[in-house]
């Protein structure tokens, strides 16, 4: 018979479950005005638009956008993403290099496949987007955290974590991170690039938020400080919708052919039906009038948010004050866990996820994660009002 | 610097090229009569239904069919399944017991991920399915490879392999496999169903073809035989359309968690619209006509080629004579390369996909797929009649 102790793979030991899982489970309730959610505003999907790209991809192309396709994925697609990067943000990144996948989680897992052995070090920054982790987690790195601060990641920190370890790989999200909605600042950036430049470690750069911008300096990409040792990772997830799954990977040269082989194993090619209709809403709408619309609304969203914060919460609790994303972050005084706090939360009908499981360490973590794009201004203003009463009591401000 | 020795994961390292992409790339010609495809034939696509659907769906279900959703899949495409289960193979499957994946092959990536260590014994038919192979390649098993007859499976050599090396899996596509067009025949089946009973290994049931039969008796699953070690994997590829990459996995519930999680680190979800315009269309379409459609043209296909070959291979060519699927198996005497009769083929514009990539050593086959979804019936009478020559002239007769 079959034994049930040595029947999974040893790869399967160290994935965390998906503690924001079970949270969701806990806030799906309506009464509960929910910060715990990481989903676009759906208020916001161009669903009359899709509808008229879809049909239009159906009289124009008929069966060929119905049948199997190469495995990198639409041309075309691909064209368009490399002009994207060449317009907003003056990436020289060729069509060649670009690799439509599955969601950008699939590119995790495909970069982590090709590149990572067991027990290899491997970079991020902490608290750390835990879609990242789980799917890193799966190819057993030793993970080889870094602080992130308010203003990005620590130099100090990081230059030592890279000359101990020599990390194969470092991860980070540089621009309205998940979950803390902090950017690294352009001196942070440059000074982040010149202990990479001097490190074997290859840069992963996750921006599936960086459109979302409302405020603040333009941002330069680490592509274009180190474009020879930076892996760019994108989605469509935050600015088009993000139930069709559609992402991309751009890598150096060396990297594209075993990711091209990484990809066809993983699921022959991304959906492309999918990936023609987003090329004909792309031909056929304007997607930067749909981006200033999200724009402007999570602009008031998180307006409304760090005014109550203002209002309501003890000037010992420190928050981010993101520029752009869909996340706030707040730092308790130290001791104080987050779960106690939600714990206390949900009986108020409020919700957030607690700081845990953004650290690979799963410690009892004193932050905050506050989701801003999916409540309008009436529910922030009550939910942090609610949150504040708690906080306020907690630590006897 | 990186080095460029040191830079990818081992398990990179023995993963096939996809000879059969090298050998696409030779027949893309518009004179070339191709056998070398695996694609369902496009003109049976249903467009207008795809069409209705989309636009249904958006109607319908707005915003909600564009949002990120959960990573088992939608519940009532999961329940369709099961359905479909009871009344085509009286299979007992709950719909919790089955996960939408992103094509069947991410089915297979994900069920080497959650089992396989480095060096584990991994089962599987040879001639076997190239996907197959190069999924689980990734994972670096010790494939142990078991000869397919023209009726089926092995058994004393699978005894003999399952004795040996105790393998954790067992890989079959026993219904109108590819490359082969084989099936296990009933007798087949029971004998080994009986050789897996009493071993420790897990069986997967891979059947994408299955629905596809245009003749023979109906063959009852390894999963009605063994369901407690079975896991069953499925695809729409073939019954509807390939380019939504929209297949499932059905397992044991000891498995389920595993699968679960291997499923969200790997992509989140399968494209969430997709699993909502296929629904719609099972639900407001006719598939079993549809099905029925397909048989049609691929049984007359299929006619057209065995006459052929009947006229115009020599006799000691034998071939497999499938009751469903795509293809086709032609062995030719022993020590003539197929690739040999490939570049003959290939000058007189007919093409055929050479065994060797069908096999885990690489060998140099007698062996050859041949593909006749896609051809039609005077298409293929031609095609035939050239490959007769070329195999006349080669072999003497």
């Amino acid at each position: 018979m079959l034994q049930p102790d040595s029947l999974f793979s040893d790869r399967m030991a160290d994935v965390p479950k998906s503690f924001i899982r079970e949270i969701l489970k806990t806030t799906v309730s309506p009464e509960v005005i929910s910060f715990a959610g990481g989903l676009p505003n759906r208020e916001l999907f161009p669903i009359q638009e899709v509808r008229q790209a879809a049909v239009g991809v159906l009289d124009a192309y008929g069966a060929e956008a119905l049948q199997y396709a190469t495995s990198e994925g639409l041309y075309e697609l691909r064209q368009w993403i490399s002009q994207r990067y060449r317009s907003q943000q003056q990436l020289d990144i060729h069509p060649d290099n670009i690799i439509i996948t599955t969601g950008s989680q699939q590119g995790l897992d495909l970069i982590a496949k090709i590149l990572i052995n067991e027990g290899d070090s491997l970079g991020l920054e902490e608290p750390g987007y835990l879609g990242a982790i789980q799917a890193f987690a799966l190819y057993r790195p030793s993970f080889r955290p870094v602080p992130l601060h308010f203003d990005g990641l620590d130099v100090q920190a990081l230059a030592r974590s890279l000359d101990r370890f020599q990390p194969k790989l470092f991860y980070t999200v540089p621009s309205f991170q998940n979950p803390s909605g902090i950017s690294h600042s352009n001196a942070n950036r440059d000074a982040v690039a010149e202990v990479f430049r001097n490190s074997c470690t290859l840069l992963i750069e996750d921006n599936p938020y960086g459109e979302i911008r409302f405020s603040g300096e333009q941002l330069r990409s680490y592509a274009a400080r180190l474009p020879d040792r930076t892996v760019l990772l994108g989605s469509f997830s935050k600015i088009f919708v993000p139930g069709f799954r559609i992402g991309w990977i751009a890598a150096p040269d060396r990297l594209m052919e075993k990711l091209t082989v990484a990809k066809q194993a993983a699921d022959l090619h991304t959906n492309y039906f999918a990936q023609r209709v987003l090329l004909q809403y792309l031909q056929t709408s304007s997607i930067d009038e749909h981006i200033t619309r999200i724009r402007d609304v999570y602009a008031r969203q998180k307006q409304a948010m760090t005014a109550a914060i203002a209002r309501e919460f003890p000037a010992s609790v420190r928050c981010s004050n993101p520029d752009g994303g869909m996340f706030l972050w707040a730092v308790l005084p130290d001791g104080i866990p987050a779960r106690e706090v939600f714990d206390a939360a949900i009986k108020e009908n409020v919700a957030f996820v607690p700081g845990d499981p953004f650290y690979v360490d799963g410690r009892a973590a004193s932050t905050m994660r506050l989701n801003f794009s999916c409540v309008d201004e009436d529910g922030i203003a009550e939910g942090i009002a609610r949150l504040g009463t708690i906080l306020r009591t907690r630590i006897g401000e």
